[in-house]
């Protein structure tokens, strides 16, 4: 496995596996690696020739008081990991590789950005796209793997890639839970071992809205309301939002839910700020309202 | 020449050309070709392999309230002219194909766009930084070529090339002038005789200034006024702006120019906003101060 700084050298590796008709998989991380980065890599793994891994916290898509100082790194661990599933380089770019002075460009997706966490993290979703602008004219992948629990951030990439005619395949994979059932995340290191026993009515609440809509409830308010209340029940404070909205376009549904929705929601737990969510679909959870 | 209209059959298109290691060579423009885009082609013709040449007249880089429901077309005319100089493709899409439903997505260079144009044409840089942005993705081109004559297009899309790590190399050609000095320009087309005569003195203006800075003028301020002037003289009433300014950053340059500077200006004549510069350069123009 190579580990690749400087972005050209990256650029010129990618353009010669494509010359060569390689078909370049490629996973964008900013590193400290759980079980939901690698099932992006095995997959990555699976479906291309090469597969690239990028580790990089990108400071355009932290707000200013946001955990971007702290954000944990651990390179040795990442490059150990990512060398055992198989990936051919990882690229880690420094900050100065990235954003060089003069740097003035971003790239913006306008709507969907202003829903879920857009609201609450001012500037992130441009921060994210551009990053992952760069990224992909620097790696040159004919696949990227994106996790669904950053669910607003995997609709929002596809959004710029159709925009902007960028040749990627977008592959969305689903969320990797820890075994008591919490979202896989980084920043779930953040939390003392009470917090995490709080942090479990998170996904427990959505269990609750998957059942219920499996039952036939197909009321948004209602669904919205009942994980509000569970998690103010068990302890959940500092609640950014919880939503039920449009797959595509992450509007609110407040009334009928038709076909499918995203119930998604942002927690504060302690000083981690966690989010997730979960798919509600006809045929799939509520088999018997087809 | 193949015409092609659909942006996917285009990008298979240079897909193919690129698995072949042939070089690409791209010249976007917005059809109603003179003598400025034939330039941009013959060169084209003489880097690429692969010659392509766009048309589409966008409508992001319009202000409302501009010209693009009047701005000049003649696809037949064009399709000649590009066949002519040699072009293997001309990619012509519809509004629909480049901006279907849902299109939210925007690329902009923040700084070195305001200036100059950028402040009487508030969105142009950005429509013109998302429709090239989309371009190069499509047509996937090693080299592109754009004309100085709108040297703050240029000066963006180098901005937002580097940026945003694209990997194409961006060619910026002289300006072409028709053989009474005026810049050629599709807009040309709206003047009439008497105000393509007062038209003239936009480039008299700057050839005055390219004198006094021979003759050792170092003070942008000056060389501004002494424009200005000229242009008032002449008749030239509504004048949007004339600049010295940096070569890259499009700054201000009220004091000493030190190496070289942009004499930008543009202004209204009749129905016609026109634009033309001029470079300076010590050692190349007052080459007894090099």
């Amino acid at each position: 496995m190579e580990v690749i700084q400087a972005p050209l050298k990256m650029q010129q590796r990618a353009e010669g596996w494509r010359r060569k008709g390689k078909v370049i998989a490629f996973v964008p991380t900013m590193g400290y690696f759980h079980e939901g980065h690698l099932s992006l890599m095995r997959e990555g793994r699976r479906k291309g020739d090469i597969l690239v891994v990028s580790i990089f916290v990108n400071p355009t898509q932290f707000a200013p008081g946001e955990d971007f100082e702290r954000y944990p790194r651990d390179m040795e661990r990442d490059l150990k990991m990512a060398e055992g599933v198989g990936a051919d380089v990882v690229f880690a770019p420094e900050r100065e590789d990235m954003y060089p002075p003069g740097f003035q460009t971003f790239v913006e997706v306008q709507e969907v950005t202003q829903h879920l966490c857009g609201l609450f993290r001012p500037g992130h979703f441009r921060g994210v796209t551009t990053v992952v602008a760069k990224l992909f004219n620097i790696v040159k992948p004919h696949i990227a793997l994106f996790g669904q629990k950053d669910y607003q951030q995997l609709v929002t990439i596809r959004r710029m890639v159709k925009d902007l005619n960028m040749d990627v395949e977008i592959v969305g994979m689903p969320t990797v839970r820890e075994e008591d059932g919490l979202a896989a995340s980084s920043r779930n290191i953040y939390l003392s071992p009470q917090e995490r026993e709080r942090a479990l009515s998170l996904y427990r609440s959505l269990l609750w809205a998957q059942e219920a809509f499996s039952r036939g409830e197909r009321s948004g308010r209602r669904l919205m309301e009942g994980v509000r209340e569970i998690l103010q029940r068990e302890g959940i404070r500092e609640i950014d939002y919880v939503k039920v909205c449009d797959l595509e376009t992450l509007e609110d549904i407040e009334g009928e839910i038709e076909g499918g929705a995203l119930v998604a929601l942002a927690a504060k737990v302690g000083k981690a700020r966690l989010i997730d969510n979960i798919i509600l679909k006809e045929g799939e959870v509520g088999k018997d309202h087809a």
